[in-house]
């Protein structure tokens, strides 16, 4: 009666994205009834103490998987990490009669700086639309305002596939990242950080959900004329019951979280897991004598996100075909820059990540 | 393996609520992996051919359900009704140097113009708080506007359970109608409405996706200035797909209209479902002597929420109590207001409230 777990395929898309079997598998359990309850998650009251006890669990679970110090908040909110780009404008830099400065390494990036224009001044400290973004910047490039209002990063642009390996230093400044898409791929020092928001759709559960930490101190200046739902001290003082949550979404990412406590064995585990999940791409990159061009510099590689070219189109098309054809499914690289991009997410399993990398050497005949 | 349906209480919860058990199996049977695509719900991208006509699905879905004409956009968006509190403000009072009318007939039409007090002037066209919101104002009781940006009303106010039987006459201005808890419930004159939105989490799917219907006119005069998430637009120039939509929430939608359309047989049908349903738990209240006492005025009564109160609060609290030993569950009224509410949505089955009925009349020794 169930489709089985048989018929899955390998799913390399950039999100939303692949999640745990495990997690699916739990959450197909309970769909009609969770136990002791006689509801459906899909159905269930958000102040029902079921639910208390799941936003509990989630925002425990991310404090330890991130070791998230006490005067951070957690919050779970709705519209993606582009209705992130306004609010975090919106609360930290409208009416701080300062300016704010943008790393910017890709395309969220991009939109991130001009979202934010339309609440006040927002600067590029960094740019890397003349080399195509195929590379992140040293501490030594940036052009940072030591009176900005903040410096946001996009931690890990998916499209163009570079990622930070570590936080640039930006002084006292309050460093705010777009962690969408490496959420949760490995430890960090958060107290590096005054905000990190990400949509959950990566790493960390379903489309539909978008995680918020904020440093209590950043909440103290935030301007008294926004909209309820648009001020993270609202979400922050009503702990995420604002208004009605996504309530499935949420226990997504308490049973992703849970899964990566329990069964991965903590972030840096995960860390080095993705480390040989994207290595083994790159490494076929490497010897394929330029039959794979890898667009991101080696240095500046994404963990999450492998982006690359083939000789020409109609051979990318092939690619993404005869990939298909063996299960590898979501191959082709966002429209607006076109290649190939494998998204190897958490959930990606190892043996994904193999599949593939012995297709592609199939593929471009490397013996 | 699976929690059995057998275990299922019925759930009178105000939202999120009861869904229908064949839109429940469905999602359960596909949700490791949909047939012939090999991916989860959960997990499939918003750009994939299967999304594309969940969402075309849905929008046709809603078409015939409500005989919605050609001249309006449908779309799907987060945050809640809450968040459209201040976005049809934003986008239709903004700018407009008008006021809005507001017919404020409950805590959620106060809240909706205190929200959009703070993006222009709205006024308080009738205002039901001097009578403790028991009732809907008659046509000749409001003071009404001509010039007004828009007349917003609550077409049901869930906490004190009580429903608009018809659209109050506004004349030529715009009627704005936060439909969150009895969208569905009946056939709409569509043409009376400029702007129909609601949360899906009592008649139309889970928490997480509201939809919004929305008049081609009153996309003309949007400002310009709106963050592109918070404009209406954007949503409509993107078919809903302006950045990640919450995927699985929408796919529920498509198989509760689905469901409305196949098994119900329409909203005819399904009003006269629901006329039954509330009747029932309206009757007893009236043969109680007194024992239950209704919040709201007899003509002006929700389908949806039966609120009532006991003699005292001990009594009330032994209903609840032998109420949920008998799996009926979810019947406390608001903190707010307190007393008991029984929320019959659409997918409250005839059972249930047949079930509550008798136990209301056991309860209240009626013979």
């Amino acid at each position: 009666m169930l489709n089985r777990m048989q018929d899955r395929v390998y799913n390399f898309s950039p999100g939303p994205a692949v999640l745990p079997l495990k997690v699916l598998q739990e959450a197909q359990r309970d769909l009609l009834s969770l136990p002791g309850v006689g509801i459906s998650p899909l159905e269930i009251s958000h102040r029902s103490p079921w639910f208390d006890g799941v936003l509990n669990e989630t925002e425990a679970n991310l404090r330890r998987l991130l070791s998230i110090p006490d005067n951070y908040r957690i919050v779970f909110m709705q519209g993606g990490s582009r209705l992130q780009f306004s609010l975090v404008a919106m609360n930290l830099l409208r009416g701080a009669g300062r300016s704010a400065d943008y790393l910017v390494t890709g395309t969220w990036g991009q939109m991130a700086m001009q979202e934010a224009a339309r609440e006040g001044t927002a600067r590029a400290a960094w740019h890397g639309k003349p080399h195509n973004f195929d590379r992140l910047p040293a501490d030594r490039e940036l052009d940072l305002d030591p009176k900005a209002a903040y410096v946001h990063i996009t931690s890990n642009e998916t499209i163009q596939g570079v990622q930070f390996a570590r936080e640039p230093e930006v002084g006292g400044v309050p460093l705010v990242c777009d962690a969408s898409s490496d959420f949760l791929c490995r430890p960090l020092p958060m107290e590096h950080y005054g905000l990190i928001y990400a949509c959950a759709q990566k790493n960390a559960g379903p489309a539909g959900v978008t995680v918020v930490i904020i440093r209590d101190d950043l909440l103290e200046s935030i301007d008294d004329g926004l909209p309820t739902m648009l001020d993270y001290r609202a979400y922050v003082k009503e702990k995420s019951l604002l208004n009605t949550p996504p309530v499935f979404a949420v226990y997504l990412v308490m049973l992703v979280t849970r899964w990566l406590l329990d069964d991965v064995g903590g972030l840096a585990k995960m860390h080095e897991i993705n480390r040989r999940k994207s290595q083994m791409l790159y490494e076929v990159i490497d010897q394929s004598q330029g039959f794979y061009r890898g667009h991101a510099q080696p240095e500046s590689r994404s963990l999450m996100n492998v982006t690359f070219r083939l000789p020409d189109d109609a051979t990318q098309d092939q690619f993404v075909k005869q990939a298909k054809a063996r299960g590898l499914v979501e191959l082709k690289g966002h429209r607006s820059v076109g290649g190939i991009r494998a998204s190897v997410y958490n959930a990606m399993p190892m043996e994904g990540a193999e599949k593939l990398r012995d297709f592609m050497r199939e593929f471009a005949k490397i013996k």
